[in-house]
C-alpha cells in the first residue's frame, strides 16, 4: 500500500529548478567540509508531526487529511508504518524517531500496550532491513495520557512513577531491538503547575532516582544508546524543571548523572526559554554536552510552541556553524521536530515542508562552512581575547595570578583601552556570505 | 572642520568586495522597479542616533567616542553640523531627521532655546545650499528634560501643555524654514505610568485638541509637510496611547484627525507591540495610513528598544514589499532611527552600520520587486479569494447578499472544500528568491 | 437526573467559615453602592468551559471526570443542560452564557446541526421559566470545525463566509428566543496565520459587511440585545484582527460601527495583547464602549490564554472600580470564561472554582466603593488636573487656546512647578483599603 | 546637617492609621513566628537607589529632587552618609548595603578611587558606632564604567579584568573593615551582547578564576561574609552568564565553587528569567543555596527590570513563606533594590516607598507564619505524596527500587487513580487568610 503517489522520489535539481518537488539546495551527496551533506546534516523525519499528528489546536479540531487515516486502531499504526517508510524514501533521508505511542496505540493496560509495540517493532524492524533510514531515537510518551496529569517521574502519585518507569524500560528495549542510537527525555510533565501543592524536593529527587534508573537497566540490557535530555521551559506544565540547558546541567551534577547524559536541543524550546537557538547550542558545546538537535523553529512573537519548520536561514547557519565548530553531532542528527501549519493540511504539504527545512538547513550548512574555512569569526575571536595569551592575562588562565598581582597590574596602567566589537559590520559580513554562497563566486 | 578623515565616500563595489568601506549591494543609480534605488529607499540619517547619542544604558555611562565631544554647548552643537554633512555626503544620504534638541542644546528658558535653535537652523540652511541631503522630517523632543515627567501634550500640568505646544510650533516653522517632507509627532511621554492617578479622558481629549492646533498652525503658516504619527506601545512609559497603528488610528477617527495624519511606523515599535514589521505596515497600507518608516530592528528577545541597524533581510525583503505595493512612501522614506552597539563605539562604526543598513534595504528592496515581478504572492493570494469573484462572494462584495442569502448558499452545500495554505512551500520560495538574487539567474 | 449530588445549596458564611462549599464573601443580598451584590456583579456561568470543556491541553488528552460524559450526543446535550441548572441553582448565579456548540452537537450538516439546536433551546426555555438563571449572552462558535481553517467572516473561502453567516443567523434567532441580554462575536479565527497569502483589506472589509448583515439582521427580527465584540489578539491565529479594544474601535469606525457595538473584555485577553485588565476597561468605559466583561485571570509568564478563575483581589478591585465607575455594565454581566486547571479534574472543582470566582470579585467590589465612597483616586486626579480647571488650562478645554497663546504662556512662565505622582504611597494605600475591609474598621 | 527634616521617626500605628508618615501592619518589636518582625524581616535600604540615584531614563534626564545634590564631588558623597544614617534611622531599618560607586565617586584612576572611597568607609564606621544599623552587603560596580562595555571578569581585555579583580580586592576590605555579613556578586556586564564575536568558554573560565581568586583573598584576609551570587538574565547585556540560580548553580557545580556561594535573589530579576520570585527563592531552598534576597517587583507587562518597590501582598506572603521554610535568610536579609517612580521624585516619595515595601513585608510573613501554623500547604502536600511513604514509593526513595520491580507493579495495577490537585480552593484560601489576618479573627 502507498500513500503519497503522486510523488516521485524528491532529487537535487539546483537553486534555479521551479519544480517544487526538488531539492533547490540539499544535494546528499555532495561533499562539504570533508563530508557529504548527508552525513553532516544527518536528518530525521519525526514520525509523531508526520505520521500521528492532526493539526488540531486549543480552539480547534484536526484539519489534517492523511490516507492512513481511513484505517483505525493496529491497522491505522501498520498503515502508517507503510507511509513512513515510503516517505522516508521518497525524501532521501538517513533517520528517523518517534515516541511509543506515535508507533503503536495504547492498549487497555499496559501488558497489551507492550504487545501493540512489539507487533509494529516487528513490522519496523522488517523494513528496515531494506531501507537506508536508521533509527535516530526513540523515546516514550509520558505526558498524553491522563495518568500523568500531575506528572510522571515527578508524580506525587507513587503508581503514575512505577507505571512511567515501566514505560521507559520498555522504550530502552525498544531502543535496542531497533539499534537506536541515542535515546531521549523529554519531561513534558516533569514540573508543575503551582508551586502551592508541589514538593520540590522531593520531586527532584524521585527525577534523580529515576534517571539512575535508568541508565543501569540500559547498561544492563547493553543498550549502548546516548542518553538526552531535551529541555523545555513551559507548556503544558506553568514550569518544566529541565527549563533550559543550564538547568538540566545543574540538574545532572546535582544527582551524579552528568557523564550519562548529553542534551538534545530543540530551536523553539530554546526561544520559549528566552535563549536564541545558537545560544543553547553554545552553551551545551563549550560544556561538551551537546547531543543532538530537533530543528524547528517558533514564532518570536508567539508564547506557545509551535514546532513550524525551519527555513530561516540566519538560524540554520548559525546552529550548523555550532555543529561544525562541535565537530558534528557524533550519534545525534537534526530531527524535524516540526509541524505543518494548520493550514497545510494536505499530505503534499508534508514534502514542502521536509523539502523547506532540508534546503534550509543544507544552506545553513555550506555558508557555515565558508565561515569556518575563511576564519570569519575565529580571526576576530582570536584578536579579541589574545591579551589573555601572554602576560598577565596568560597568568590568569593559567592559574598564576592571585588579587595581589592584578591589583598591582591595574594600579600600574595608564588607561585601558578597549576595541570596537563591530557587530554592525560583522552582521553585514554574515548577508554578504550568505547571498554570495549562491552566486557562484 | 572635518571628523570622518579616515573614510572616503562609500561607493558600490559590488557583492565580492572585501572592501569594508563600499556598498556591495545599494548601487543609487540602479534601476529597479522603474526608479532609481535612491529614489525608492529614499534613505535618511537619524540625527539623534549619529550626532548625539552617547551610548549610555541604564546600566553604564556612554562609550561612544566622537571627535565632535572635544567641544561643548553651542560649540559642539555646530561641530555636529559639520560632522553630519560630511557623513550625508560620505554615505551619499538623500535624507536626515531630527529632533530640536539633537540639533541645539536646550538654553535656560523657551527663548533662549529657541535662539540656539535659530542659529542652528541657519547653519543648517547654508549647509543644505550646496548638498543634495534634504530634510525628511523634523520633530520636537517633548520627552527628555524632567518637565515632561508627566506627559506633554498629555501633562496634568497645562503649563507643561503650553510649553510643548510652543515647542511643536517653533518645531513647525523649523520644518517650513528647512523644508521638512513631513513632521513627526512620537509621544514618548504620552502614556501613563499608572492607571490609579490619571483622568485617561481629560488627556486624550487635550492631545486630540493638541494635533488639532497643530493641524490649524501649520497651514496658518503653509507649512505643507505630511503629519505623521510615530506609534510605540511603552518604553519609556508603562503604557503609550499610541501603543500601535491600530490604537493611533482609532484615536484619529475619534478625535476627527484621520484626514490630516499617516503614520511613521517603526520596526522595533512594532515589534514591541506584538506586531510584525511587515503587519504594521500592511495595516496602514491598507487603511491608506502608511507615510513613512524608521528603519531599524530589534532583537526578539529582549523586551525594550533596542534600535539595532537593520540587517535581517526577512524584515527588509517584507517591508520593501509592503511599501512598493504602497506605490512608495510618497514623501516618507526610510528614516535610520537606529543606533550602534554600545560596544562599537568609534566613529567607523556608524559607517557601518550604515552600510550593513542601506545594503539590508537594497537586498530587500530588489528581492521584493523580483517577487511582485514574477506575482509570487499576487498569484497564491488572487487564487486563494477568488471565490469571492463571482456568485455568492461576489454578492458579499457587492453589498447585495444578506443572512437570507446567504443561508440559503450554505444549506445548499454538500461539503465545504477549503484549499491548503502552503505555508511552508511559500517560506521555501522565499529563501530560494533571495539566495538566487545575487546568483546571476 | 442531578450531578452535583454531594453539593448543597452554596450559602454565604461569612469570612471565618472553613465550610469549602460557602461563599466567604459574596453576599448576593447585601447592599455595595445602593445595589445589591447580586446586580453589581452580575454573574455569568460560561456553559462550555463548565459543562463542555474536557480539560485537554496541546500535549495531553483531557483528564475532566464529567458524571454527564456517561452519555453521548444528544443525550449528553441533555444530560448538560440538567447538570447546568442544577449548578446554576447551588451556585444561585443570575446568568449563563453559551456557544451553538456548547449546547448540542453539530449535525452531519446545517440543518441537521440547527435541529439540534432547537431541541436543545426548547429545553433550556423551559428550565428557564423555572429558574431565576437567565442567558446573559450567547454566540456561535465559528472556529472549532475545520472548515474554519482559514476564518468565518474573514475566510478566503466564500462557502465558509456563507456557512458563518448562517450559523450567526441562527445564533441570533437563539438569542432573541432565549431572551439573551447580549449578542458576542469572538473571531478566533478572523486574523491571518501569514500575511504571506493573506489579502487584509479584502478580509477586513469582508468582515465589516459580515457585521453590517448582522445588525441588520437583528434589527429585522426584533433582537435588541446589545451586540459585544470581544477582542483577543492571537491564538489560534499568529493574529487577529480584534486584538485589543482600541483596534476593534478602529475597525468599528473604519466601517461606520461604531454605535452598534461594545466590547466583551476578557482579562486574560488584555494581558496576551500587553494591556492590563483594567486598561481595557478603562479605555472602553472613557469611549462608552464598556459592554461586558469575561471575567478570568492569565498567568503573567504564560504566553497562551490560561483562563484561569480570577482570583487576584487587585485585579477584581480595579476591574470592578472601573465597572462603578461605569455606571455598571448595564446589559453586561461577569462571566467566567475560566476553566478550572486539567488538575483540578473533579465535579467539585467547578464549585470551588466558581466560589473562588466569585468570592474574589465581591471583595473587589466591596473595596472598589469603598475607594470611591472615600474619593482615594478620586481626589488625587481631580487635585492632579486642577490646572485644568482655570486659565490657559480651560482655555485649552474650551478649545479657545491657539498655540500662539500657548507659546505666550510658556514664555511667560518662570519655571514650571509638576508635583510628584506619589505611586508608592497610592499603592500603600490600596494595600490598606484590601487588609481593612474585613477588619471590621 | 540634615536631609528629611519634615519627617519624623516612622512609628507603627496600625492598620487604621491615616497617618502617611507611620507603619500601618511592620511593628518592629512584634514576635512572629517565635522571633520579632525586626529579626525576621531583616530589612535593608539599599543606598543606589535611595541616595545616588537620578531617576533618569533612556528617554529622559533625571527628575529626583535630592537636598544633597547641591553638592558636588566627595562632598555630596559626604552628604550622601548624613542623608543615609538619617533616613536609616528614622525608618528604623536594621541594614544596608552598597557598591563602592554608590559611596564615593571615582577618581583619576584606581588610586584615587580607593582613596575615595577609604575616606566614606572612614565616615560610615564612624556613624556605625552609634548607629544599629549594619552592613548587610557591599560589593563593586564593575558594570557602569566605559571601561566594562566588554565585561569585566568576563571582558575579552585582560586590563579590563585585572581592573575588575582589583576592585573586588578593595570591596573585601572594605566589607570586612564594615563587618558586612555578606559579599554580593552581580554581573551586570558578565555575559554577552552577541554570540558572534564572543568565546563562552573562554570567558566562563575566566569567571570561575575570578570567583576562586576571590574565595581565597577573603580566606586570607580573614573576611567571613556569605558570598552570594546576584542572578539576572539580562539587561544591560542580551545574555547574562548568571541568567537565574539553576545556570548559576550549573556554573558553581562545573568550576567547583559550589560550597562557597549561595544566591542573592531579586524578584524582577526572576521574572525577567520566565520564573515567579517564589520559584527562584523554592529552588535555592530545596538546594541549600538560598542566602539572600533583593526585594522589589517588576511590572509584569515590561519587558525591562522597573525594579518597584514591593507591594503585591501576594508575593510577600508566598516569597516570606519560602523563607520561613527555609529557617529564615540566615546572614541575609529583605534589600530593597528599588526604586521610586520617576514620577515620585521627592525626598518624601523615598520615605513613602519603604514604609509601602515594609509594610507589604510585614504583612506577608504574619500571612505565611499563619499559614504554616495551619499548616494549610504542609497536609496539602504531605497528603498529595502520602504514597511514597510506603510501599513501591517508599523503594523509590530508599533506592531499593529498580526498573523490574516498577515495571511488575504496573502490570500488576488495576487502574491508576489520580486525587485533584484542587488549586483553585487553595487560591480561595490564601485570599481568605490574607484577608483575614487583620480582621481580628
Ligand atoms: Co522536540
Ligand atoms: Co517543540
Ligand atoms: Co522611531
Ligand atoms: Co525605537
Ligand atoms: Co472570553
Ligand atoms: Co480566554
Ligand atoms: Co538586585
Ligand atoms: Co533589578
Amino acid at each position: 500500500m502507498t500513500y503519497f503517489n503522486n510523488i516521485s522520489n524528491i532529487k537535487y535539481e539546483g537553486s534555479n529548478s521551479t519544480n517544487p518537488y526538488a531539492f533547490k539546495f540539499y544535494n546528499p551527496e555532495e561533499t562539504v567540509g570533508g563530508k557529504t551533506m548527508e552525513d553532516q546534516l544527518r536528518f530525521s523525519v519525526a514520525y509523531w508531526h508526520t505520521f500521528t499528528e492532526d493539526l488540531s489546536d486549543p480552539f480547534g479540531a484536526g484539519t489534517a487529511i492523511r490516507p492512513w487515516d481511513r484505517y483505525d486502531g493496529m491497522d491505522r499504526a501498520k498503515a502508517r508504518v507503510d507511509a513512513a517508510f515510503e516517505l522516508f524514501e521518497k525524501l532521501n533521508v538517513p533517520y528517523f524517531a518517534f515516541h511509543d505511542v506515535d508507533i503503536a496505540p495504547e492498549g487497555s493496560n499496559l501488558r497489551e500496550s507492550n504487545q501493540n509495540i512489539d507487533a509494529i517493532v516487528a513490522m519496523i524492524k522488517d523494513y528496515m532491513k531494506d531501507s537506508k533510514t536508521k533509527l535516530l531515537w526513540n523515546t516514550v510518551n509520558n505526558f498524553t495520557h491522563p495518568r500523568f496529569v500531575h506528572g510522571a517521574g515527578s508524580s506525587n502519585n507513587a503508581d503514575v512513577f512505577a507505571y512511567a518507569a515501566a514505560k521507559v524500560k520498555k522504550g530502552l528495549e525498544v531502543g535496542r531491538e531497533l539499534g537506536a542510537e541515542n535515546y531521549v527525555f523529554w519531561g513534558g510533565r516533569e514540573g508543575y503547575e503551582t508551586l502551592l501543592n508541589t514538593d520540590m524536593k522531593r520531586e527532584l529527587d524521585h527525577l534523580g532516582r529515576f534517571f539512575h534508573m535508568a541508565v543501569d537497566y540500559a547498561k544492563e540490557i547493553g543498550f549502548g544508546a546516548q542518553f538526552l535530555i531535551e529541555p523545555k521551559p513551559k507548556e503544558p506544565t506553568t514550569h518544566q524543571y529541565d527549563f533550559d540547558v543550564a538547568s538540566g546541567y545543574a540538574f545532572l551534577q546535582r544527582y551524579g548523572l552528568q557523564d550519562d547524559f548529553k542534551f538534545n536541543i530543540e530551536a523553539n524550546h530554546a526561544t520559549l526559554a528566552g535563549h536564541t537557538f545558537e545560544h543553547e547550542l553554545r552553551y551545551a558545546r563549550v560544556n561538551n554536552i551537546l547531543g543532538s538537535v530537533d530543528a524547528n523553529q517558533g514564532h518570536p512573537l508567539l508564547g506557545w510552541d509551535t514546532d513550524e519548520f525551519p527555513t530561516d536561514l540566519y538560524a540554520t547557519t548559525l546552529a550548523m556553524y555550532e555543529i561544525l565548530k562541535n565537530g558534528g553531532l557524533g550519534s545525534g542528527g537534526l530531527n524535524f521536530d516540526a509541524k505543518v501549519r494548520r493550514g497545510s493540511f494536505t499530505p503534499e504539504d508534508l514534502v514542502h515542508a521536509h523539502i523547506a527545512g532540508m534546503d534550509s538547513f543544507a544552506v545553513g550548512l555550506k555558508v557555515a562552512q565558508r565561515l569556518i574555512d575563511d576564519q570569519v569569526f575565529d580571526k576576530v575571536v582570536a584578536e579579541r581575547y589574545s591579551s589573555f595569551d601572554t602576560g598577565i592575562g596568560k597568568a590568569v588562565e593559567d592559574g598564576t595570578a592571585d588579587f595581589y598581582q592584578l591589583e598591582q597590574h591595574a594600579l600600574s596602567l595608564g588607561g585601558i583601552q578597549n576595541e570596537s566589537g563591530r557587530l554592525e559590520q560583522i552582521k553585514a559580513t554574515i548577508n554578504q556570505y550568505l547571498l554570495k554562497e549562491y552566486a557562484g563566486v
